[in-house]
């Protein structure tokens, strides 16, 4: 692949020249630069690397599934993760598959055909038996909690997170609380929606379906949500929220219309978001940065051989007390 | 490729089994569940992608070049890209190249070697010409305006837009007027750096350097541009600040300080943001979504071969009037 210093070679100049061509510098004679833009013309052969992957058998792509990229939650991860594939000089082929498991399944061949070198699956519709099947062709690390699998999962304990959630909240007096959630069939948010219903009926709750709000991906939603609790008849004393980017839109739309924070409505976050941190929002820290950033270093170490049995990792959560609750 | 539909014919059960496998939906009993997971475990052949790719000369991806995935600006253009990208059933290689040439020309290559079947670059170092060499090769779509070039670009008037966001303060009265912005070299935000300069010349207005506000990409670098700004002797009456999610947080934390907004301080914002409309900020709705989503449906239409000449696209800017101006 011609590189700088294949480029500066047959142009005959310096590196430090080509380097000040392509980042446009004015210190660069007119003739020294006609030099290296026509190296890069002449270099105008075809060494196909996809014969190349053939031999080397190593591609240096990753691919990510995950059902969306513009879903938060989804977002911070791929955050975690980008950051560690630039360090690591590694591509990543975004796989957004809407939770299809045939487009899933699409990705996993592709590391069955050797396209790339690894796979994280952020979030999956697929079985942990159909994803075992394919750790023989590459690793696999999965960001959910999937058992002792022959793949790796780096996760949060979403289930215990949110208990401890509603544990602080009944602990600081609240009875009626209430639940904004993100997609109905998220799998993380699948686990919570069981977390709360068992904890309401254990700790003998109220519990009213109205309080389930779901739907709420955005600062907007959590803005309507805050309408909709208006407008009951008899509302939640405390809210949870998956998302302290909604739980700012639910704050600052409850505020508008005169309710006080948290005296008339207590709002509990997720994700310790840079938002929650400027609206004092009292969250429940997730590591989900941080989850990525380990995912993607686990794949490395095992795409490198480093380390070849699957690693389980569990990350820890602690809630960060503000003034919203 | 192994698909639901050869599962299912191997296996002997319908593709409605297959995917209720897949899904791990109750209803498929075990001998059916034991004999899709079987055929996924005997269709254990190895069919080389790359070299399919050698016979077909599509890869159904397009790479990605940015600076860096988690700056605000980069992942609304990102979101645009990645749901076209979704709907046309391709894949995304995300390469974050931190603003180095030398690794935009490695993703460039890659599209001379057939390993992608075309580039866009949100954001480039590179020259336009070191580009244009590349267009032998493959498609490729710009997010700037590079002018009329053999490659396409769908581009925002970064110059144009920023005067008229400066030209709408001073016709509301305020002549003391600062510039909250994310990175420094930025190449938009260069442009908008040398609008900002221009216009207070011609426009006989003060120019303080204190009033130039860097590195702010985050709501808590708005916050702390808002001390700063307390902390001035002589403060600016009016800031425009690149980024709706940093004018949030500087005026939340202005708010704070008794500062009220627009009287004390007037705050314009960017980029139309869920946020901005919460905080009822008055923005500059420069479209980046759109800019992601045509830019895919630029590279697509050529890829397909649909239509081979360079487009150039420039979209259009408002401003949106709300409370903060």
């Amino acid at each position: 692949m011609a590189n700088i210093k294949e480029i500066a070679r047959i142009a005959g100049v310096s590196v430090t020249t080509v380097s000040r061509v392509l980042n446009n510098h004015p210190y660069v004679s007119k003739d020294k630069r006609a030099a290296v833009l026509d190296t890069i013309d002449q270099l105008n052969y075809t060494r196909n690397m996809n014969a190349v992957h053939l031999i080397t058998g190593r591609t240096g792509a990753v691919a990510v599934i995950l059902p969306f990229i513009n879903f938060f939650y989804f977002s911070i991860v791929m955050d975690g993760l980008a950051h560690e594939a630039l360090l690591a000089q590694y591509r990543l082929i975004l796989c957004q598959t809407n939770y299809s498991p045939e487009e899933e399944l699409k990705v996993l061949e592709m590391l069955r055909n050797k396209e790339i070198d690894g796979v994280v699956i952020v979030s999956t519709a697929l079985q942990p038996e159909v994803i075992e099947e394919y750790t023989a062709y590459g690793p696999i690390v999965t960001c959910q909690n999937s058992g002792e699998r022959r793949f790796s999962s780096v996760y949060i304990e979403h289930y215990a997170a949110f208990r401890h959630g509603l544990q602080y909240l009944i602990g600081k007096g609240y009875r009626k609380i209430g639940y904004c959630e993100g997609r109905q069939n998220g799998s993380s948010s699948s686990i919570r929606q069981s977390a709360f219903r068992e904890f309401l009926a254990e700790n003998k709750l109220p519990f009213q379906e109205a309080w389930m709000i779901y739907d709420c991906m955005t600062e907007e939603h959590g803005a309507a949500a805050a309408r909709s609790l208006l407008e009951m008849r008899e509302r939640p004393d405390a809210v949870i929220v998956s998302g302290d980017h909604v739980a700012a839109g639910l704050i600052i739309e409850s505020r508008k219309h005169g309710l006080r924070i948290p005296e008339d409505l207590a709002v509990m976050g997720f994700d310790n978001q840079p938002i929650g941190r400027l609206l004092e929002i009292t969250t429940i820290d997730n590591q989900l940065y941080e989850m990525g950033a380990s995912a993607f270093r686990i794949i490395h170490e095992q795409i490198r051989g480093d380390s070849t049995l699957p690693v389980y990792r569990k990350l820890a959560y602690r809630i960060i007390e503000r003034s919203t609750v």
